[in-house]
């Protein structure tokens, strides 16, 4: 809980600058939660100057949601400038499995873009490491304990942190094992929920080096501004609105009240 | 209203991905709309994977709002993977008639694309049977009444069920001719209320083959929804999230209460 | 103060078509604002419709936070034809100086687009003037009073009026200098305030072609409207909806009690 609150001040003050290459459909939500919580967002895509835009900023988010070729080539070379400057690149395999192009992509992904963390549901995880088996589009319909053993694998395998987002949230890093059980289930009804976990895992990645740490400060974030928006929420438009409001509003006291042990 | 308090149930049940190859303005808005509603929504539009992706998808939207040629190419893909599928293409000829190139694609949507469902507002629908009438932007400025005639023979020159929104909505096939007058002025003040009236029609012609009747329910879901968000509205901004709210809580009993026959 | 109230009975009068080529992030805030304030926005951004699109529209509103070069080669297409129609061209330079490729862009954007209006930040204006600085991202790090000597000086080198938006906007034609201290800081907390600034001077500039005038108008109901959203709001999320809801309910009352002289 310490190293929590460290960290979320941590992100107000330095306001890390975390370069996001996201879907169109979730550009302005996960802008909106990086600032809510901090962090100072940037998105840029072409490719003549996605590799200057990632040496500057402190963390890289990469995200296939609406994905197309051009989008792809400026994600590895912004994965390569980011991984020459030193900076975490995060990675959200949208739909992964879906169609056979975006399992092309993720494996691509994996092997070229060598992400620091892979966020994602448990089976856009499962598909990661199995890529014949097919998503119902980017909804996850496995449930996240049964992929947890595919999350140590793919994280053995590629070194990378790696974050299933559900009921309850994994994280490992293939020998490590974190939960977070915070969050509400409607939170599953507002688009790009997951994508903004991805986002704000960036945020934390930027202030602590531990990525393992960084995740799970991430989740826990977003599970706690879930939970306390939740309560005020008739349906998924004002969830949405208090989410933002939460994560600005998250503060120590919160953090003690709402985080389960 | 039997059939419709079924259909929703069966959306909320079934929850059928919905393919949306749509604009960059709605692309939030139409994806929070269809998972309040119940559905499954997925973006995604390069030709790389669109012919993929509708194949698995119970309905496909097509809208062409912000469009471009590599969008127009991955529709007339995208719409030729559906029908071999046999799943509904519903199209939203998003500004027909402001321009050459808009009215040129919307020739070409309905040649090459065959709709299933047309949804517009009143200029569009006229601008689709006369491409030489300027729209002013993607505003209606035609009264829908007045273009009752239009959209009937649009209907039998096509096959489509077309949709004319607006302060009273009409439904037709070419002979049958059905209207809904639920809905709120304030509606027309939040961008893409009428692009996700084609997303949500995505969602009830998934579970109805009866697509008059299918565009009917979502023409209707649409109007009470918009007018319970109304009652709580200040302005544009809350009516958006209330709408999302309503989407969300509407039930039989709030269907009985406001659905006027 | 009659001007203003003036021109904003005039915008919801005439409901001036604001053709806008912006950034993925903030399209649907951008487009909901006009239509908030009562203006008609347009997106459109294919190189096949541009010049047609802005011949047809009341002012243009370019935009370059998402940039890449097709939207860039639609933005000059576009210039062309607005000079051409004799309507104005508000250019946000967003990002400008956070890399080279967006300094380059700025570069031909002030030679050949030849913008009316130019509203930024505090650094992208110094940006604009001096090509070596690095912005952060495309957040403000350098405060707006130090940027008006630059914003004089831009506008005296490209004729156009320079806005500086921060706690305290400036707008200057390069003699004039007129300031505006209305506004929140919670505002710098929501993705897109400074796009929809200058998409709400695409509004006001297409009523009045005192562009000084119009932009200092844009810039008071911007500040105005923030501040009343701010006393109902918890956080970011919800200052964002209450903004829509302000503008839309902005009258001569509101504005007689909030616009500090």
């Amino acid at each position: 809980m310490e190293n929590l609150c460290r960290d979320l001040d941590k992100v107000r003050k330095i306001s890390p600058l975390v370069h996001n290459i996201t879907n169109y459909v979730v550009m302005n939500n996960t802008a909106n939660a990086l600032l809510a919580i901090g962090a100072s967002p940037v998105m840029a895509h072409s490719v003549d100057e996605v590799a200057d835009m990632a040496s500057i900023a402190s963390s890289l988010v990469l995200n296939i949601g609406t994905l197309e070729e051009s989008w792809v080539d400026a994600m590895l070379i912004a994965a390569e400038a980011a991984h020459k400057a030193g900076i975490p690149v995060i990675f959200d395999p949208v739909g992964a499995g879906a169609t056979p192009y975006r399992s092309e992509t993720c494996r691509r992904m994996l092997e070229e873009c060598r992400p620091s963390v892979i966020r994602g549901n448990a089976s856009e995880i499962m598909a990661l490491l199995n890529v014949s088996s097919r998503t119902k589009g980017v909804d996850s319909t496995a449930s996240s304990d049964s992929a947890v053993a595919s999350a140590k694998e793919l994280a053995s395998a590629t070194g990378a942190v790696v974050v299933i987002s559900g009921a309850v949230d994994y994280v490992t890093d293939g020998s490590r094992l974190e939960s977070v059980t915070n969050g509400h289930p409607m939170m599953s009804k507002v688009t790009g929920m997951g994508c903004t976990a991805t986002a704000v895992t960036g945020a934390f990645a930027a202030v602590n080096n531990d990525l393992c740490e960084a995740s799970l400060h991430a989740m826990t974030v977003m599970g706690v501004a879930g939970e306390i928006a939740a309560r005020n929420a008739k349906g998924p438009g004002s969830l949405q609105m208090e989410f933002l409001d939460a994560l600005y509003c998250l503060d120590e006291t919160l953090l003690r009240k709402h985080v389960r042990p």
